[in-house]
């Protein structure tokens, strides 16, 4: 396989090429420098697809849901992109799990692209990585893109805010310490699915929804009031409900012009995400030079990391 | 009750004053301006105390283990203090648990001191907070500091990794999501902890983690070799090991001499945190300024994330 430069790579992606959009994907994953101004460019062709973050705790049954998801916008002729975010070891950097093979139904359907990314290591990366591979997929003409996050973590919390619709997957029968972190992400959802609703204890999960829903609890933004959609993919249900609750949510920010707002909002968590790894790349490259000394510094409590920082970001500025 | 300066707090706060500590705490997870000099002058006090990481998934009964610990050095006659880390709102950026009273069998000992810390709003803040927070202690006299995380996102598990030792609980029977996550912290740590072992299944748990280890997949850093320790709730078993294995660490990492390798890699991850946080704080403060005029263009698309940001950095940098 000749290595291809990542600006060559953007013309083949916009025209759809699956194997130019995968290596691009790659590039976005590992975050190299090469692929920076290929990635600028695919940028500026963004802003047509869709973007739904699919989120919910642990043990929630999202994975299956966004396949079935999947399925269902394919089977109205829209193409659909999933970027699955995957936990991972700190240490290594790599995914343990790998590229999940999960999607067999889809299999051979040239209008269905599912990546995995494994969570960076140490500190970031994490959702530019996953947010460039939705600017490749937008670029690229997918009519969709779910990105499905664990929804613990901040930066799983901080990649499903970078939606323009988010789900927030609930189901029954979760234990108390799941609860407990289900609670920090419900008031991001637009639209909440309550899952395994074959379950005789689904009704209480999804009365409680509407309870907190009707207190104002868990409003969101701006005129939509959050839906809740019950699904069970024991029975098949609900899936093509929840496709319908999305496209509504999408018209309905796009009528009330608040899909301005929420991209204006988007946009700067992205700027300010491209910052903190901007600032990560300098301390590392200069990890034998001025940041060697301030360490020292540290070590011997003669400065404090918060002091520190203040003047070696003064001389990244200089140096900039 | 009188407002005191940060910097009035301190000196009471070194000799051990719990309610100059209890307002510095909460100085520290709100980030004020006003109280970095107080925060500067008490990390000159640090590094006497001994800091360990307490981290496992969700229904692993971490809590419990840690307010079994928490007696446990007392009855040994050391100070301990507890921060423990919620899930919370993204949104409201409160906890939504408030502060947990759980140490029930601590309470009025002024020798354990527990605060509850909310995971901060919308990206960072968390770590500088906790790990403030961890200095108050520090500074104040306690001979050991628990950080209890929820071990799953990169913000607890970077929270976990700023410990002199890092301890991850794992539990039997627990489910495949919840699995996955766990795959993500086992290289972190320098004990593991399988709790639950009452359960008939806890065996396999076990065996399962020494294998992994006698592999070198979750080998730790240096030459210290991961060990596990079951324990039991319900049975009382296993907490005093728990402690001793925590003290064996800590005089390995001194024996060896990597207590300096680990304190030198925390500075560096706490210099790192600290910089973003001035980022985000400038950005914030600049937000009808420059950013403006960056996000309107971001959102006409003529510049990416990363162009934007590299713009702002530099100029951050000059008025620096």
């Amino acid at each position: 396989m000749v290595y291809l430069a990542s600006s060559d790579l953007v013309p083949k992606a916009l025209a759809g090429d699956t194997r130019a959009i995968a290596r691009l994907l790659t590039r976005a994953e590992s975050g190299s420098a090469e692929a920076r101004p290929a990635f600028d460019e695919l940028f500026r062709h963004t802003g047509r697809a869709h973007i739904v973050g699919i989120t919910g705790v642990p043990g929630s049954g999202k994975s299956t849901l966004v396949a079935r998801l999947a399925a269902a916008i394919r089977a109205g002729g829209r193409k659909v992109a999933i970027v699955a975010i995957d936990p991972s070891s700190p240490f290594s950097g790599g995914a343990i799990l790998g590229d999940r093979i999960r999607m067999g139904e889809l299999g051979g359907d040239p209008g269905v692209f599912v990546r995995s990314m494994a969570t960076r290591g140490s500190m970031g990366g994490l959702a530019r990585g996953a947010l460039e591979a939705v600017d490749v997929f937008d670029a690229a003409g997918y009519d969709i893109v779910l990105i499905e996050t664990v929804g613990v973590g901040q930066d799983e919390v901080d990649i499903a805010r970078a939606a323009h619709t988010t789900v927030v997957v609930s189901a029954p029968g979760l234990g108390d310490d799941i609860q407990a972190i289900k609670a920090g992400i419900l008031e991001i959802a637009d639209v909440h699915v309550v899952s395994k609703c074959d379950r005789a204890d689904a009704d209480k999960t999804i009365a409680d929804l509407k309870n907190m829903l009707m207190l104002g609890l868990a409003s969101a933004r701006g005129t939509w009031r959050p839906q809740v959609v019950p699904t069970s993919a024991v029975r098949d249900e609900g899936v093509q409900e929840l496709l319908t609750m999305i496209d509504r949510h999408r018209e309905a920010l796009a009528a009330s012009g608040e899909i301005d707002a929420r991209c204006a909002a988007i946009a700067e968590r992205r700027l300010l995400a491209a910052g903190e790894e901007i600032l990560r790349d300098r301390f590392v490259r200069d990890r034998h030079g001025r940041l060697a000394g301030l360490l020292a510094q540290l070590a011997r409590r003669s400065l404090s990391p918060h002091s520190a920082a203040t003047l070696l970001i003064a001389e990244l500025g200089e140096n900039a």
